[in-house]
C-alpha cells in the first residue's frame, strides 16, 4: 500500500523507484536518477507540485512549479529551452486564485528568462483533488564542457552550499500548522539559473550541482556519495541555518539537514577552485551567503557530520515522511 | 469559478486558455495551440491523465498516458526522443494496482519504441486526490521536410480519418455508468507513431495531422479550420462509427463527432495524394478502416456536415462538459 513516506524523498521513495519503477521502465537514462534526464545534448525533467498551503511566506505553488523545474535543468548544466505546465483543478476552484497563481508562474518564468511553451488543463469533480495540482516539465540544452552530474564527485572536492538550509520546508510547515512565528520564516523558492550561470565558464571543474529539495541536504548528498562512491564529510559549525529555522526545527524535533530547500544548490568543485567559486556565488543575490560546508574524503560511501566538539555522526537516509506536501 | 466544462476541451476550455493563460504567459509558441510546442527542430508536449475508471475495455490510465503523449508528438511530425512520467498518488493506493499501471505504461512504451527517461512521485493524504493521476510529457525531434501543423490546411485538401470515431469516450463512459452493453465497446487507445511514420516520406504533402481527443473530431477540425482560415465540409455518410458506439451515443443523446478518440488521426493532404495516403494507412493494423470523410472548401472558416439527404449543418464547438474524465 502507498504510504505518505513513498512521496517524501527518503528511503521509502528510493525503494518505490528501485523496486517498482526502474525494473519495468528499464531505461539507462532513468536509472541515473539525476535531477534531469540527459539525452545527448538535451535535458528533460518533470515534477508535480501538490504543496499545501498553496500560498506561503516567500512564494506560492506557481513560483515553486517554475523554479523547481528550472532548477532541475540547471543542476545538470542545461540552459532552459522551454517549460510545459499541466494543471489538474478541482471543480469550484476560484478563478481569482487561479489567475494569481498563473501570474506568479509568469513572473517567475520572466525572472528566469524562460518561456512556458505548452500546457494542459484537466478539471476533476469536487472532492477528486485538493484544489489544484501543477505538473511542470522542462527541456534544456547542455554545453559540451559543462556537465555536472551526481557521479562526478571525487576525493579532494570541496562541498559548497549557496546559502542557508531549511528555509522552504519550515516556512511551509509553520504556516500550515499555524505555529505562530511564521513571520520570521520565509521560503527561499527561486530559480537558480542566473546564479549558476556564473560558474558555467569553469567548465569541468564544476563536478556536481544538486538542489536539496525533498529529503533536504542529507538526501542529496547521500545520492551524490552513492553515485560517486565517495564519502562526504560535513562540518556542523559551517552549515548555515537561520535562527528562526533552527528554533522551529528544535520545537518540532526536525533536523534542518533533512528539510527541503527550493532556492539552494550544493556544489562540488576541486578544493583549489573553491574560493573562486564562492566569490562568484556571493556576487549574486541568491548566493550572498554561500559557504564551504564540507569535503569529499576517502572512505566508505556515505555522509558524516563532524560536530563543533569533534564528534562524528553518520547521516542516514530518512525512512519515511518528515514533512508532507512541502512541494 | 472553475466548472467541469473548463476541462472538457470545448468552448469553456478555449475561453480559459485564451483569457487566463495566454495573456499572462505571452508565448508565441504556446499561442499556436498545436498538439505539441515546436521549438526549432524540437517538439515538447504535456498532458495530465485523470480518467475514471482507471481500467476500461481496451486499456487503462497507464496505456493512455503513454499513447496520448506519443500521439501529441506524432501529430507535429516529431520522432519521440523521450517521455517523462509524474505520478500523484493517494495515500493507501494499492501497490498491486500501481504495478499493473506501470507495467501497462512500460508495455505501451515498448510498442511505441520510446523510453521513459525521467519521473516524479508525489503522495497526497487520503481524500486529497482520487486514487492516481499521471502527467506525461514528451520530447521529440522534427524532420525539416515533414512539418504537419494545424494552420497548413488549404482549399482542395481531402480530410481523411484513420478509422472509426467515438470508441474511446463511449467505452469509458459506458463502463463508468454501468450501462450494461460495455462488452461491445472497446477503447481505441494506441500509440500512432508507427502508423503515421508511413506518411513521413510524403513530406510537405501532409498538411495537417490531429488526434481528435477531448471534444472529438469537431473540436479538432474547428481548430484546424480557424488556424488555417478555411472551411471543412464533412460527408456524414462517410464518417465511420461502430454500431455499438452509435447505439450508445443515441441512448445518451451524444453526437459521436464530439466524443474523444485516443487512437485515431485526422489527416489533411492534397486531393491528388489521398488515395496513396489511404492505401498506406490501411496497410497498418491501426489504419485498416481509414477513409476520406470530407474536404477543405472555400468559404467562411468553420466546419459543416452534409447529410446523406443533402442537408447542411454547421458544426459548432461544444460549450461545456459532454463526457467528464475520459482522459
Amino acid at each position: 500500500m502507498i504510504l505518505m513516506g513513498h512521496g517524501a524523498g527518503g528511503r521509502l521513495s528510493s525503494d518505490l523507484i528501485s523496486n517498482h519503477f526502474l525494473p519495468r521502465f528499464q531505461s539507462a537514462t532513468l536509472s541515473q536518477l539525476a535531477d534531469s534526464a540527459v539525452i545527448g545534448d538535451l535535458a528533460l525533467t518533470t515534477d508535480s507540485y501538490v504543496v499545501t498551503p498553496r500560498q506561503f511566506p516567500g512564494g506560492d505553488i506557481g513560483r515553486l512549479s517554475i523554479a523547481g523545474t528550472v532548477n532541475d535543468l540547471t543542476m545538470v548544466g542545461a540552459r532552459v529551452l522551454g517549460i510545459t505546465a499541466a494543471f489538474i483543478i478541482e471543480e469550484g476552484f476560484a478563478l481569482q486564485e487561479l489567475d494569481a497563481i498563473v501570474a506568479s508562474m509568469a513572473e517567475t518564468a520572466k525572472e528566469a528568462g524562460v518561456e512556458i511553451v505548452a500546457g494542459d488543463t484537466k478539471v476533476v469533480p469536487r472532492g477528486a483533488c485538493d484544489g489544484l495540482f501543477i505538473t511542470t516539465s522542462g527541456l534544456g540544452r547542455l554545453d559540451a564542457h559543462f556537465r555536472p552530474m551526481p557521479h562526478r564527485a571525487v576525493v579532494g572536492d570541496a562541498v559548497l552550499c549557496t546559502g542557508t538550509l531549511g528555509d522552504h520546508g519550515m516556512a511551509v510547515m509553520v504556516k500550515r500548522e499555524g505555529l505562530g512565528f511564521e513571520g520570521e520564516l520565509t521560503s527561499d523558492v527561486a530559480p537558480l539559473c542566473g546564479l549558476l550561470d556564473l560558474l558555467r565558464d569553469l567548465g569541468d571543474d564544476v563536478h556536481v550541482l544538486r538542489d536539496p529539495t525533498r529529503g533536504g541536504a542529507v538526501q542529496s548528498l547521500l545520492e551524490v556519495a552513492n553515485a560517486s562512491a565517495v564519502r562526504i564529510s560535513l562540518e556542523e559549525a559551517a552549515i548555515p541555518v537561520r535562527r528562526a529555522v533552527r528554533t522551529a526545527c528544535e520545537l518540532l524535533g526536525i533536523d534542518p539537514l533533512y528539510v527541503a530547500n527550493e532556492g539552494k544548490a550544493l556544489v562540488c568543485v576541486p578544493e583549489g577552485s573553491a574560493d573562486e567559486v564562492l566569490r562568484r556565488l556571493r556576487s549574486h543575490p541568491y548566493g550572498e551567503e554561500a559557504v564551504k560546508i564540507g569535503h569529499v574524503v576517502p572512505g566508505r560511501p556515505g555522509c558524516e557530520l563532524r560536530s563543533e566538539f569533534g564528534g562524528l555522526r553518520s547521516l542516514r537516509m530518512a525512512t519515511g515522511e518528515i514533512l508532507p506536501r512541502i512541494c
